[in-house]
């Protein structure tokens, strides 16, 4: 029996331990203590070999920038640095300082950011090689006075957007105006202010989802050929950045992105044309790749229901409340097989209840769940991504610690 | 021409500069930069000084605990305590520290908390005098194994709940079974175990809203009345912590909270019975004594709608983003006065973008603004809880400043 989330280097031993990375994650845990964030090297290196790969596949030059903000511990961007060919892509001078801190150099670094202040621009004008993407008109004018000449991207909105269903909490771009990029009935007017100050437009940006699967496929590639007509008014472009967005399954229910229909989509789109393709993963790489270990302090039925609580809360484990995206919690050590402590009628109906003291504060609700005990300790499966970067000490229960698992081979 | 928010120390002046706490915004921010909380110490006692009198009137012993989690500004506390008769509310053994650290003793600080853990417990029974409120019958267990024979208070759930209309985010307790407190079915279980480890409940503790206003006292008094119930069961109980969620008007709609109607709905339920009522408010202290300011980077109308940038974003300003509760942006300075600034006719839909690269990063939607241009400040009334006590690093646009403004009276 395999369960749903269960792959090389994440699974269940013999001896019914999660193996994380080749670490028993309850040996570790308790020696570390929680909350503690384990990231896998290995599984990092995994997720962009196959993006790498999927997009060699389509014989168009490319390169992978990771969105720093999924996950900025110092550690693993450093791994990616030194690892990979990856750039990063950031969102403010902060980001910009921290990624070279880590190792990484202007030219590694995408800049795509919102409501940026010209306090940011005059930090960021002064890295001829960083680049630099403008999201708006303002942007533009604002650039061009500080750095006529400038090579700069533009951000471009398409009004399509596609992932996690019709959750209305991730539409980047979609029917109704988002404050991202610039819209096709801008777009002559953007051209016209970049060109006044000179400044020369040889890449475009677009974020079109979040978290797609492969159902979204064929609107994700209605959406690329829709920014392809965009794009292709601007003969000086030589790079696009089709944004990240790219998902992972979050419950069993979900299906592998499948990534050579992914990459066939994108040379359907682009082959032919003379762009050099960047996406910009940051979900994709290290979502799956990140387990939040926690531990059981309460279990208690209340009114009727069980609640599990545990020593974290939605201010660690911020998807689930935040985004209603699910965070599977696993025991990290099972009494019996998992084959009997996972078999269907051996689960009953639990609550995970963080230890935020705000009634949103539920990391899972109504999951069957195999029997568990105060003190046993619970590994939040896909809490790579959106966890620790984004967050807060609410409560003053904002401690935890990171990890980043090397083996050997690294 | 009044507008809807001004009042003694917030208002603008003469000069269309809005003054707050007798200093003039926009001068302030221009030296010491943005994003930056300004607290003002008189609105801080003017709303814990209202409290006081109307409890006052009710006839009955009490006290005030402020809930710390709405705003733990070091200075801000120790203005509290040294300023005030008030307790406060803590959630974490880490916020007993700061409460500490900032000059409350244990005997101040009344401790309720859910999905606490044996460590959080080792920590907390080393303080004797400290208010333990236990939010279940684990609690219980593991206090008494831990502290037998000790005083405690319990966190009881009346299954019903009111504030903020229908926001399911804020139910601390209603129909559906939340993770807080021990509910009427679970109440004789509590007291026999309670019993067992020979812990003396002198205390109950309850929430039963948020953010309520005069229109919810009708249910609230519902909601106390079967409070009184349950506690009526425990005859060693001393006194009685009636949670906190005294609202504060957000928009131009909202009414005041009567306090004089709400401390009679105390008297009505609570006269003539033995016991001292403790309040815990968070909000109503400190969130109108407080303002974001923040600098509008880009002006943009975006396919057809018309976006503010502002260098600060829904990991500073949180409420409107995670609990959809408004909280207003003004001008600090107009280039008019309120009146042709604020008429009808001079007002057009503008919607407040944050700096986070994310789409839910939207601070006002569709908000009637006076003109505004790239540079100027905007105040976020209404900012001065569960702003910076939630704020997050997240995309490293984390940075503030704060200041509590003292007056001469102080």
């Amino acid at each position: 029996m395999k369960l749903w989330w269960e792959r090389n280097e994440l699974s269940y031993n013999g001896k019914n331990e999660i193996v994380f990375s080749d670490r028993i994650v309850q040996n570790l845990a308790e020696k570390l203590s929680t909350p503690l964030f384990l990231y896998s090297a290995d599984r990092i290196l995994e997720n962009i070999n196959r993006i790498h790969l999927a997009l060699k596949n389509t014989d168009i030059p490319n390169r992978i920038f990771y969105a720093l903000k999924a996950n900025r511990f110092a550690s693993l961007l450093t791994f990616i640095k030194t690892s990979t060919s990856c750039g990063v892509d950031v969102c403010s001078p902060a980001e910009v300082r921290h990624a070279m801190s880590c190792g990484f150099f202007p030219a590694d670094i995408s800049f795509t950011a919102t409501s940026v202040s010209n306090a940011d621009l005059d930090f960021l004008i002064q890295f001829p090689d960083l680049m630099l993407n403008c999201d708006g008109l303002s942007m533009i004018k604002r650039v061009g006075e500080r750095a006529p000449g400038r090579t700069i991207g533009i951000r471009i909105n398409p009004s399509m957007g596609t992932g996690y269903g019709s959750n209305e909490l991730l539409q980047y771009s979609g029917v109704k105006p988002t404050k991202f990029g610039i819209y096709a009935s801008e777009l002559d007017e953007a051209l016209a202010l970049a060109e006044q100050y000179g400044l020369c437009i040889n890449r475009v940006h677009f974020h079109t989802g979040c978290g797609y699967l492969n159902e979204q496929l064929p609107e994700w590639e209605k959406i690329l050929t829709k920014c392809l007509l965009m794009i292709e008014k601007i003969p000086s472009v030589e790079a696009v950045n089709i944004g990240g967005g790219l998902g992972v399954p979050l419950i069993k229910e979900d299906e592998e992105l499948n990534l050579s229909a992914w990459s066939a989509v994108i040379k359907r789109v682009f082959g032919g044309k003379s762009y050099e393709i960047n996406v910009e993963p940051g979900t994709y790489i290290v979502k799956d790749a990140g387990v939040l270990v926690l531990e059981v302090n309460t279990v208690e039925t209340k009114a009727g229901k069980r609640f599990i609580g545990v020593n974290g809360g939605f201010n660690l484990a911020v998807e689930p409340v935040n985004y209603k995206l699910p965070c599977e919690p696993v025991p990290c050590v099972l009494s019996e097989s998992k084959e009997i402590c996972f078999a269907k009628d051996a689960l009953t109906p639990v609550t995970i209840a963080g230890n935020i003291n705000e009634a949103l504060d539920i990391l899972y609700e109504d999951l069957m769940f195999p029997h568990i005990e105060e003190g046993a300790l619970l590994a939040f499966i896909n809490a790579g991504a959106y966890t620790s970067s984004m967050s807060s000490n609410h409560c003053m229960r904002g401690e935890f610690s990171e990890y980043l698992l090397l083996n050997s081979n690294h």
